[in-house]
């Protein structure tokens, strides 16, 4: 359990979707609720449902109806971890066994099916189109980003933009759509919910690029998943992408990842990843990051000046320093 | 292609239906529209949007509200099979290739993924929270459905109960939903919806019941399938576990089926099935089926006298006579 520890103002409330996380995934069918059950207690920052209360104070603050927002951004993007699993034929996540290595493949299929469905049934207690609308959306822009991560595989020639692309469906766009619809259930003003997407889409993207350096800097113990895993999975990330650009290093890292898509397992990425720590590709990717949290910073400062706006500076700030 | 030929009325509806589904699911991302479309393409007797018409008759039959219910009832319909295939680790379905065999298990997961996230959205276009409820509710319940099919697959001792319940979720529930998203998208009053509802219920289980039998009587070439591709999964029907209450023959069907269970593909289903057309099992479940289409056919004796009524009736006593 990991659960961003930055905000104090939010910290019982909080606590409180934490239970209604709980308990929206109940059933009687005892397989789902034990697969359900591991998949939230295997924890995470919580970090959508933070940033849908976060823009609710930029509204008319009402727990009870932003919790029906809240848990269901929580259950979306925990359903989508579980199909990812698969995908990407994860053993752990968060230093915990998959669903899918747990049980298997097929039970973890429909357990991201059920909180789905359950994530939708929650939503739909809210008689507000709007809401439904820009959620849908989201949903469909994010199967379309994890069918392209498919597609991209194992592809060193991909550019810049098309990982770019790839990150702002698979993450940053159900952040920002967290912070747009914490603001919408707050009936906050369109000008505001709309600044409120900018700063979360940006935060999204900085919080990716971050997360895809760790999984070259990390230990093993800080990633809960051994480092160099995207590597492993042919998840090329933005690092490994800037390396392949100096033609010095180019051959020797092509290589490399090509015995890694030969031998698998018994392949290890130790040598790829020192070959990128060589290369300038942390360095520009932080840098890149950097520039997404500038822009997110400047969605912010258009803001209103609530208590709010300190938190929403910190978790930005946070978001490219953290080592898990 | 074998759509339902039954509707002259609706034959230039249902037309615009299906070039309405061929819009739904188109994307730039190449990948995901050729699986998409491939699914659509190997058809099926698109039921659920002939419902939807149908239940819209009782109401304002407003055909281009009515697509909003009709399209992505279709779409969920579709997406179910896709994930069903990887389950039941199909090769075939109406005759086709499977998406899964086709291209593989986690392209077939993230098209039913891209395919419900679709149908979500068109149905968000709807401003009408009781359609979105009813809707994500049943979602729920068939999501746990299919978590109960691997509970129980190869389990020899369920009971009738257990099966009923388990095809009530896998099948009926979006039959019976359709007809009422039908009704309720004309703004038809409540009681014509909840019978309905119940009409489509009791059609759904006879039909679910059907094409358990179909499957252990009809050809190959019938079924797009193999017979006996239900005991091959592990999926014990209603005539199996009726012929299992068979003293006299329930040793040897055990056998069989622990022969099947164990040697997979290399071990034939005939003569299990032998076993069980020896049985009273398929009469058993033929008489359940027709229980159940009579208690349909008293629900629609209750709705009002539009012309619609003689085609549903039509239907019904189609859904336990086809062979296909």
């Amino acid at each position: 359990m990991n659960r961003l520890e930055l905000f104090g103002l939010l910290n019982k409330d909080m606590n409180f979707i934490e239970d209604e996380l709980y308990r929206s995934i109940d059933s009687r069918e005892e397989l789902i609720n034990d697969t359900s059950l591991h998949l939230l207690k295997a924890g995470g920052k919580r970090l959508r449902p933070v940033f849908v209360l976060l823009g609710g104070k930029f509204g008319e603050y009402d727990l009870h109806k932003l919790k029906r927002v809240a848990v269901p951004l929580e259950l979306i993007h925990s359903a989508s971890l579980v199909h990812d699993d698969v995908i990407d034929d994860a053993e752990t996540r968060r230093g915990q066994p998959t669903v899918k290595s747990k049980w298997d493949n097929r039970i973890a299929m429909y357990t991201g099916d059920y909180i789905y469905a359950r994530a939708l049934s929650i939503v739909a207690e809210l008689p507000n189109p709007a809401i439904h609308h820009v959620l849908s959306k989201a949903l469909v822009q994010m199967s379309i980003g994890e069918m392209e991560q498919i597609r991209d595989f194992f592809n060193v020639d991909q550019s810049v933009r098309n990982y770019l692309l790839r990150i702002r469906r698979k993450t940053a766009l159900l952040i920002a759509v967290s912070c747009e619809l914490g603001a919408m259930a707050a009936d906050a003003p369109g000008h505001i919910s709309s600044l409120l997407y900018s700063f979360g889409y940006n935060v999204g993207m900085a919080f990716q690029i971050h997360d895809d350096i760790l999984d070259l800097l990390g230990t093993e113990k800080q990633l809960g998943k051994p480092p160099g895993s995207d590597m492993r999975q042919g998840n090329i990330t933005l690092p490994v992408i800037y390396a392949l650009q100096q033609p010095e290093l180019r051959a020797a890292l092509l290589a490399e990842i090509n015995l890694i898509r030969e031998y698998e397992d018994k392949h290890s990425p130790r040598a790829a990843i020192e070959l990128i720590k060589k290369s300038d590709g942390i360095a520009k990717a932080e840098n890149l990051a950097d520039r997404y949290i500038k822009k997110a910073l400047d969605s912010l400062d258009l803001l209103p000046e609530v208590k709010t706006k300190k938190t929403l500076r910190d978790i930005a700030h946070f978001v490219t320093r953290r080592s898990y």
